[in-house]
């Protein structure tokens, strides 16, 4: 039996916490997010520790459930039309964001004196954007529909291919062996997965939903949504895709039925969604900050991961205009447990050091936290400025 | 990093089959629940094994969630005045169905030649009722106002708290040192939070309601109502009483506000209750009944468990007339989290053995997979039947 009650309490902390610190925020007019992630570092072990670690694959589940549920809510907003529309842009965007992180990131563990593995392994973990920060703002703000979204959107599914591309290609690198078998394999799993879901899903989600249609069970649809997008979260992830990429392919499907669910989904996205922020916010050690040595290259690491980003949304979404090219670049600024698992997984090889570990970390929160302050005002002025055709 | 994928996998899997043996069972024309149930057993790792035990701490939380779930939203259905109203009967039916399977539990085991400490700790892992599959029948039958549901719900509340008093009793009688100062400890923690939520939670919570009904955040009361039941049932959970004891009551606090999140509870009822009776399904182990000696006992335990309550509900209960006071006995059947608690206890101190752990598991799944298809006909009939007032 595990002891269920001290999780519980956990939980009510964080929930607690998050809501307190949303409330807080919107109330000084604000991004509710950011209050949420602030309340999470306050509560998290590292500095007042009233959420213990012992319960944390539980927290992490349930906040992986909770941006999980984010993105579905996204998807059901943006339609595979919308997302055709913006392919050439969310393309480019996606390859040269993953390009120029690689590369810059590379080459500044170099410039610090780290050695090759290293260097690429940081490097690696500085390339995936983690869509669900922007998504939220988006989404507070309404401004899903926008074109620039709609290019961030989709670019995140270009990106996170890309990124799982570029960590079995390094992991090859540095094992050496018959990898190059387990990336081609990997590849046809995600493609076979992508083309399965963008060409089949809709048709056999409206046949499907037909069937769950029958009144035996009320609320039929929104429980077959639900399950669908459980299930594609979990097929995502385990083909090494981020589940969120999953979770917002599956809202994608379910765009047709917005109308029916959104209502139902509400409440699930208010109960779960801020445990995604809090939980977040608690990883961050603010102490990694005290070392002025390891605070130079996290600051480092940080401007280049937000610098490479912002050009790889300003030269591949050129076709926006000046100021959607750099909402999109910003909106690709956070990083998320992509960058995580690729760290913890070269911290497991011996292969990136615990300093380098924890300035991941750091770039993965700041990065997190430097974003819905910038983005929000940038948001807000696409909203209002007449902007050109996207390019198709 | 915990591996987030595989546990998603499992809980894709546990949803899939507690919503398609929910659906079958409901299609025959039978509860839901026991589809849900059985969809359990066959998935779970004694079966055919298609959910993991590895991520069972995350599964047993997420179960705990939505018992949570289920049981605030039957406090919605249910006043503090219909609880007061019942009192008697339902302080009775508490008592009794302590007293019987502690005294009938006791005796069994001592005749099945068992020592006094195991056959006590055995008997005090027979005596709680856990209300969430009888709450959930009676919440799908409609029937949560009847005379008899309003007994069960406030007996169970009786019955866990005189748990808790034997299990410290128990404790004490086998550890033997200063455990009576910790017995009075639990007592007054126990007392005072009765106090304070039934007292006070009402008055408290309208006052702290007008506060949540400002326009900053939307669905406020919703949202006040999630994160008073999640404190509550922490609350109640840590001081050693089931937390679902604390998230009944959540709900009776917030019964004047039931019009307006009841439609919003819902979709959070759907998504997560079917976990409860999945994971409790996943549970069983049928190769327990392969050793005749074994399944002797846990036959006869099992007899006694179910025996004792019934006689304990139409004893106490008389004042509903025959009908309502064996539907009362029935709904206080199944056993649950806090007799795997006592019963863990009991291993983990080395005075239960491995069997009779067993045994105990056994009993409280198989009580829990006998109430369904029983109670549902007599809730039927009960609200069919013109009923006498209840004694107050």
């Amino acid at each position: 039996m595990t002891e269920i009650a001290p999780i519980l309490v956990d939980l009510f902390i964080l929930f607690a916490a998050a809501k307190v610190g949303g409330e807080l925020f919107e109330y000084l007019r604000q991004p509710a997010v950011i209050g949420e992630l602030l309340a999470g570092v306050l509560v998290g072990p590292h500095v007042f520790g009233m959420v213990g670690t012992e319960g944390e694959p539980v927290l992490e589940v349930v906040a992986e459930l909770g941006v999980i549920i984010l993105l579905f809510t996204v998807g059901l907003e943006t339609s595979l039309a919308d997302l055709r529309r913006v392919g050439r842009p969310a393309a480019l965007v996606g390859v040269l964001g993953v390009l120029f992180p690689f590369l810059a990131g590379t080459g500044l563990m170099l410039g610090f004196g780290r050695g090759r593995e290293e260097a690429l392994f940081v490097a690696a973990a500085m390339v995936a954007t983690s869509v669900g920060i922007t998504a939220r703002v988006l989404r507070d703000l309404g401004a899903v529909r926008t074109a620039a979204a709609r290019v961030v959107l989709a670019a995140a599914v270009v990106d996170d291919i890309l990124a799982v591309i570029l960590l079995s290609v390094v992991a090859g690198l540095t094992e050496g062996d018959q990898s190059r078998l387990a990336l081609i394999v990997s590849l046809i799993q995600v493609f076979a997965f992508l083309g399965v879901v963008v060409l089949a899903g809709p048709r056999l989600v409206r046949r499907l939903s037909g069937l769950a249609h029958t009144p035996v069970v009320p609320r039929s649809p929104f429980l077959f949504a639900v399950l669908v997008t459980l299930g594609l979260a979990a097929l995502s992830g385990t083909i090494g895709l981020a589940s969120i990429i999953g979770a917002f392919l599956a809202g994608v499907i379910f765009e047709f039925t917005r109308e029916e669910i959104a209502n139902q989904i509400e409440p699930l996205y208010e109960f779960l969604v801020p445990f995604f922020f809090a939980v977040t916010g608690s990883r961050l050690d603010p102490a990694v900050f005290a070392d002025p040595g390891i605070l130079g290259v996290a600051a480092a690491v940080t401007v280049v991961a937000v610098i490479t980003k912002l050009a790889a949304g300003r030269l591949g979404a050129g076709a926006l205009g000046r100021g959607g090219a750099w909402t999109v670049g910003l909106g690709m600024v956070p990083r998320g447990e992509v960058g995580f698992i690729v760290a913890s997984l070269g911290l497991g090889l011996g292969i990136i050091s615990a300093e380098m570990f924890a300035v991941v970390l750091a770039m993965t929160v700041l990065t997190t936290l430097f974003t819905p302050p910038v983005l929000g005002p940038a948001v807000r002025r696409q909203l209002k400025a007449p902007r050109p055709e996207e390019g198709g």
